[in-house]
C-alpha cells in the first residue's frame, strides 16, 4: 500500500543561466527570467510504500512529518531558492532540479520502516513533477 | 483505458488498539486517539481498466455507481466506522485497513465487465491511500 | 479592510434531541441522526476589520491564530462535539449552533485591535454557515 | 521524470448512438442523451517523460503548450464536440473516445524531446479517464 | 445566521442575439458565439436567511434541495439551456440571465421558513455571478 | 448584478521595513521577513456591479479582462513586488498595500460601464484580503 502525504511551502526563485545570454535565457524560461525573481505556493506529496502493521499503518504520521519538515520543510519555507539553498548557486532552480534535491534530500539518512516510492511537487496548481523513486 | 469515479462520504473514527497502554495509543495516534473519536469527509476514487466498447465506454456509470453504493457507502455513510462496522470491532479503523476493507468488498461478487485496478481513499486534502488492484 | 484566514479541524458530532421521538429525529436530521454519530473536514473562516497600520497589516497574523488556536481549536480538534464540549450537553450540535458558539467564544475576552467582522464554517465543501458579527 | 501540464476547455456534448433506439439510448446514458446536448468544463492533463536537461527542464513549457494548442484546445474550446469535430460523425463523443482522439492527434506530428506518456481528462471533478501511453 | 448551500449542474448553451449581425455577435460575445454551442459544470449556491430554531437549524436540508431541485435543477441538469428553456427562446442565455432566472423560479412558490437571501451562480471557476436578494 | 472575474499572478516579496530593527521585524512579520524573499500565487477576484444590459451581460468579458491584464497582472506577473514595484519602495509589500495598490490602479482611469465594486486577493488558499469599494 502506498501511503501519501501533502506539504505546502511557499518560496521564491528565477529561472536563470549564466550559460546563456540574457537573450536566450529570456527565450527559454520566459517571464521566469525575470531578474528580481517571482514565486509559488508549492505542494510536496511524499508517498511512502509498505506492508500494514499491526497497528494498522504503512508509516506513523508523526514521524514522516518530522523528517520532511526537518530534511525538506525547514530548508525552503519562505526562502529564495537561489540564494538560500547552496545546491542551486550553481544550477537552475527549475522545479525539476528542486524535485531531485527532494529526493536526494530525502533518501540520504531516510530511516523510516517503509520505502521512498514517489515524489510529486506542484509548482502551481497547472504544473506537476513527479518522480517515481526505485 | 481507467476509468475513475470520486465518491465521498462523512464518517467517524477512533484510532486505539486493546493491544497498547492508553499512552502508547496517545504516542502512537496522537490526536487521533481522544477517547470520543472524531471525523472526516473521505474522498473515495475509484478506478476500473478495460476496453472502451462499441458504446464508447469502459463501464456504465449507472452500474458502477449502482454496486460502489450498495457495497460501500450505504454502509459508512454517516456512520461511525468503529462502531456500525463489525469488521473494525477486532481492527483499527485507520484509512489503511479502510481501504482493505473497501477492496475486499469490492472484489468480493464483482460483476462489471472491466476489472477492479485501483483504489485510492482521501481522509483529508493532506492524506491519499493507494491501493493497486492485481 | 477585511482579513481572512482559513482554519480546519476534524471532528465528529451526531444531531438528536430528546425533545422529539427517534422517528421525528430521523425524519428531521436524516442520516445525521444516525446512533454513533458521523464526521466532517469543518473550515473555520475568521474576518477581521480594521484599519491597515503602518507596519501594512491589519492583523499580526500570529496573533489572531494563536488566539484562534487557544480558544477554539484546541477544543474542537479530533474531538466529538456531542461529548467533548460542555456546551453541546443540551444544545443539539448542528453547524449552525457551533458557529454560534464560537462566535461567543471568540468574542469572549477578544483583546486584537480589528474587530472580529464575521465567521463562515464549512461544514462540507456543499454546506457552508455564515455570521456576520455586529 | 514526468512533467504534467494542466489545460481546460469548455465544450458540450450529446452521448447517443444510432446503432440503438432512443429507449435503449437512453437507458445506456441516461440524461447525457438528451436530444440537444450538455456541456463541461474539461480538464486535460498532458504527462511527458525524458531527462532533465543542462537547462533543468524536462521538455519548454512554451513548446507543449504552442503544440497542445495548436493540435488540440483550438479545436476543442468552446465548441460542440458531435456537431464540430468530423471525428465524432461516426463515433460517440464520450470521454474514453475524447481520450484516444486526444491522443492520436498529440501522437500524430508528436515533435517535442521527451515522449508523451500519459493523457488523463477529467470529464467532471467526479470522473477521469485516464491513458498510459505506451 | 445565512446558510448556503452548494448544487452542481452540467449544462450547454451559446451566447447569441438575432439583434445582432453574426460579425457583432462574434465580437461581443467571442468563441461564446460559436454556432453549435459549448458547455459548462455550473456551482449554483443558494443562501437562506433566518433564525434558528430549536432544533438548531436555519432550514431543513431536505426541504430547501426538495426545494432547488424540483424549481431548477430538473429544468438544467444536462440540457441546452438555449433551446430545452422556453424562457431562453427570446433571452440570451449569458450566466447573468440564467442567474435572474433562478432567482424568479425560486421565489415564485416559495414556501420556505427562512427567506431566499443571495444566488451565486459560477459559470466556471474564474466566473461567478451574484445577487442579492433583498 | 455583482460578476466576478478571477485572475492568478506568481510573485515574490519580503516583509520588512526599515522602521524597526531586524529583531523587531522577524517578531512582527516572522519567516516572511527572511531576507532574500519568497513567494506566492496570489489569487485576484475583481468584483463589478451594474445592470444586466440588452446583450445579457453586466460587463464585457474581453473588455474586464484587458483593463486588469493592462493595469495590473502585466505589473506584478513574475515579478518581485519589492523591487519591480516603485510603490513598494516605501511601503512594506503587505497583501494589504497591495489590495491598495491594485484598488487605486484600477479607480485610476477606469473606463467600464459597471462600477468597480470589491477587490478579493488570496495570498494563499489560507489568506484573504477584501475591499469593499465606496
Amino acid at each position: 500500500m502506498r501511503v501519501t502525504r501533502r506539504y505546502r511551502f511557499s518560496a521564491s526563485h528565477r529561472l536563470h543561466t549564466p550559460m546563456l545570454s540574457e537573450d536566450e535565457n529570456r527565450k527559454l524560461y520566459g517571464k521566469c527570467a525575470n531578474p528580481f525573481g517571482h514565486g509559488h505556493d508549492y505542494v510536496l506529496d511524499v508517498t511512502v510504500e509498505g506492508a500494514v502493521d499491526a497497528t494498522g499503518q504503512v508509516v506513523e504520521r508523526a514521524a514522516l512529518d518530522e523528517f520532511v519538515r526537518e530534511r525538506i520543510l525547514r530548508r525552503v519555507e519562505y526562502k529564495n531558492l537561489n540564494v538560500d539553498l547552496t545546491e542551486f548557486s550553481t544550477m537552475v532552480p527549475t522545479t525539476e532540479n528542486l524535485a531531485r534535491l527532494v529526493r536526494d534530500l530525502l533518501l540520504d539518512n531516510w530511516n523510516l520502516a517503509p520505502r521512498l516510492a514517489h515524489l510529486r511537487i506542484w509548482e502551481t496548481d497547472r504544473n506537476a513533477f513527479d518522480l517515481e523513486v526505485c
